[in-house]
């Protein structure tokens, strides 16, 4: 942290920031520059609070230097984040989660698992909770969609990822789930995190609407630091000024991630772009990008589905995706799962 | 809502969304244009789903002409929402809520309810649950916050304005609060919402960090539609590129909202801008802008605070700016409370 | 200058980039941390290319500590800047600019320039000259524009503001102009900019759509460094995700800038909302933050208009609002002109 | 085009807008709806000025249904477009365009074109005029840098892609470039547009950045209009609340202006991410997603470049780069050139 005096601070200003900063319990490092005085604050462990300096007489402003994050840092680990989930796992490879937006009966949801693990695709998507923005809205089959997702689990042996919305169904969404995902509305619904940490159980945390690395990755530390170490990261394109996409996909974020932590990244383009007609490309982009994984939404027939169906892909789509993606991996030396 | 054909579309594909529309109970209505076909979509009562059209062949794109809105709309109810509000009201007038961020302790909230009521401000903020970004941040007294809120409220008898984090906190959260505040982390929580609207009481909703007014209003609209008819807005700061201050106070959002809907708007100067120097200008400009009130974070010894004490106008400053809202709401002709 | 090094940076590394800033004639400063080391640049007079140490071994990131402004810089002069304009003056008080978005005809500028006159308004806007986004859209009437304004000018008095598009006008605005105005779109037309800086005459530099508050005031440096002192900065909304206004009025600018710089700061809620149903709480919230003026359009007949209809006051809708502006201007003992 | 009534307009009201719609020139379409009255524009030719009816009386909004571009749309002509530039062609393939961000030398410049001539890229791009944020920033060598690139291509035989900044100096730049790059502070300076438009050359348009893709298209539109049909569109990035890239780059843009325009599209990730550690995945991405090319920065020794090193890879990242490239253009069954 760097406290920067103002062009005017006078010498007893610049001695009371440096008393300030003893008080905390911090080294305080004076470097006298030109046109105005900068003070380190050094021999801190742990983040600092900014603005527990910033209101004192003759500061200017207050630089951060280093992230606040300790345990999802790259440097806080060797190598990257892998675990195994279900038949399959995530990180060291490019996995696919596919499936409908919403649960919307066992009938269709068996029927999707089967054509996944017909052609080797090992985890499900599916929300059996939706967050809706309407609250007139079709909310999701909740209890009801967990049983059917349990039971294509039973019949093809498919990963289940699916949504926990609220601390209440945690426990029910962990007796089905192989991946809890974490939606954007709740990666800083600290309590629901703070819950689910606890199930010991893959986490695939999106990021928010409009979350900087920093949130997102701060969101993570919460999962971690209450010990659960299994989080994946998913990039779900974030809020612009366009409105030919949905969101835009910030795929750049990958490679930023893969510097900044050794979680894996996945990268969800259905909601990113919000339009099936573009999921494909970006599908591909994602992998070229070198994420850890997709999750895409895949529907029988799209023009029917209860929720979001203009961002699934139909089979055939998928079937032609699949093919364009073994090819892409195979270039690029990476294993599709 | 009104489907858009794209211009190669053939007179079967508009025949069949004219006839999927039917399917779904509406009414269609073709208009032929120079270089594309329009549908409209009538005879609705309530918000279609677009992606139940936008992948029907021929389509381009499926525009919403009206808002999804009922209960929070402005042709919903005749005049204004108004309500009392402890010995106060909202709507109709400016109201003032001050206070630090956190409640810190029993006696530092005392002092700050006496120094608010012997200058006529009856509604106190301050945090006892606090969202925080990182798990190592201070995350408030919990409930002995609420007592010492509760307090305050007993000895001066000023209003309590306290958020709810979680749905189990929520009872202890009512008990002591007249307006139960949900932060902008919790803006599309939808449990929390309802769990919310079942108290009764006034409930303050604050705006997610990138939400959009459609976004916004439907997160009042849970609230309504469960019966909580008692909604306050407050607009506080938007996510944007700069970093002069922390969000961009969208104050033009105040007269759109009127517009909209019948729902009184507050503005959070403080958080908007994260940095005390420009909180009074702020404050004055939402007055100015027709805003129904104003939360303001106010705190005895701002560097000292817990957080965010970097936007905590002191005594003093606030005694100032007091003074100048008294003179630009005369000027205004409006009710200061 | 702050160079941050990674967590693993060699003691050679950091020999390096020391070594390189002595190089580029600068002081290095080691400052050992708990995590990682930073050496402060000090020595330098201007700015310093952050590229140039960037990607040296070991280097995590390079934070700039001081803005890289000069001229524009409020510590650059003894209080703010204020000049004389026509028969009036900007700076030190409320200074309006209204008219119309585009010259129409000479009657009609002239019949304004009356309105404004008869009100105690002395400056006119009115583009001759008008970027628009469609090379189908009327582009303005050009030097017949000129000719209008000069003939309004002539025959009340009052001054012009009026854009200059390109370098080839430049002389052609200049004989008319009492204000040169910079559009959004030209911003960073830097030989613009230096073609205008020669004209001596007062410049209101419109704030890009997207652009922080550093490429702003580095652009009025451009100004100030070729030689004109006169430059106003004209806040007009910036772009981002809502579309209930045509961009967000960045009101919050106005105090930061009054930090910042000694410049003066005017505000346009006209371009900002798009839509005269939320000028006048704009202009209002713009006199209650402390700018120095307001730029708004004004119509005698809005529906009518070539551009932007929809965001100009009509003449009545002036007249009430300018009744406000009075009442608040003197509640705030602020020099409405 | 649509005109919503809001909820409370009377059958005049409705009568009267139907009018001005015939009086300019248009035939309304009343469409009456459960909630409020919708009224078709229909028989346009050409793009209605949306203002001329959103202030009639009882008027909610005005809805534009179809884009307003012609000559840019994918509609105006059969298959894509494509064009020879100097040795090679843009458009149905993979087309690469390297070099420094500015010339800085005659030797490095013509060091850089034997590099990429070795290796089969037959485009190098170098600016001659930079446009830069600080007006104490190196400014570009100007005609002397032009004599370099000139140099370079007589010796090499490669093809040029350098900047035009203002009208004055595209006769000097039209002399030496086979392409000519506006940039994006450029994209909407007409005036320059119109002069380029003159030239006939290809014309590299960079997306401004937080243009939305209506502004974009229509500032290919006025080069189109204008008689030079040789448009390439270059995605670099839009601004964004992140830091962790200088801007977000929108790659779904890619298949989105595949959807709207027969237009080229290429990417530049380096002034996008503005960090080369970042560059390769995104320009892997870029072919994955199906761009028509890379604009991508490439300097001998990039921590001594005079403008941007920090974003520029080294002659050995490239040859990585390119490696890659050519196994996913392999992949996918692209001519990578």
């Amino acid at each position: 942290m760097l406290v920067v005096m103002n062009a005017q601070a006078t010498a007893a200003q610049i001695e009371g920031v440096a008393q300030r900063i003893c008080e905390l319990g911090f080294v305080p490092q004076v470097i006298p520059g030109q046109t105005c005085t900068a003070i380190g604050v050094t021999g801190n462990k742990g983040p600092i609070d900014r603005s527990r300096l910033l209101r004192l007489p003759g500061v200017e402003q207050v630089v951060r230097v280093t992230g606040p994050y300790k345990r999802v840092a790259r440097a806080a680990r060797p190598g990257r984040s892998s675990f195994p989930v279900a038949s399959t796992h995530i990180g060291g490879g490019f996995t696919l989660i596919a499936g409908p937006c919403a649960v919307e009966s066992a009938r269709t949801i068996l029927e999707t698992a089967r054509f996944l693990t017909e052609r080797g695709v090992r985890l499900l998507r599916g929300g059996a909770y939706k967050p809706r923005t309407s609250p007139y809205s079709f909310q999701g089959l909740g209890s009801e969609g967990l049983a059917c997702l349990a039971k294509a689990r039973e019949e093809t042996g498919i990963g289940i990822v699916t949504e926990a919305l609220d601390v209440e169904n945690v426990a029910r969404v962990e007796e089905v789930a192989d991946i809890i995902q974490v939606g954007s509305r709740s990666m800083q619904n600290y309590p629901l995190l703070r819950r689910i940490a606890q199930t010991r159980k893959p986490v695939l945390l999106k990021r928010g609407i409009a979350a900087t690395v920093e949130e997102w990755l701060m969101a993570a530390e919460y999962l971690m630091s209450d010990g659960n170490q299994q989080v994946i990261l998913c990039e779900r394109g974030v809020r612009s000024f366009g409105d030919y996409t949905r969101y835009v996909l910030d795929l750049a974020i990958v490679p930023v991630l893969k510097h900044l932590t050794h979680l894996p990244v996945v990268v969800d383009p259905s909601h990113a772009t919000g339009d099936a007609r573009y999921v494909p490309s970006m599908a591909l982009a994602a992998l070229a990008a070198g994420a850890d994984g997709l999750l895409i939404e895949l529907h029988r027939n799209p023009s029917q589905a209860l929720s979001d169906g203009a961002q699934a892909l139909d089979f055939d789509e998928f079937v032609e995706l699949h093919a364009k993606m073994k090819s892409v991996a195979a270039a690029l030396d990476v294993e599709l799962r």
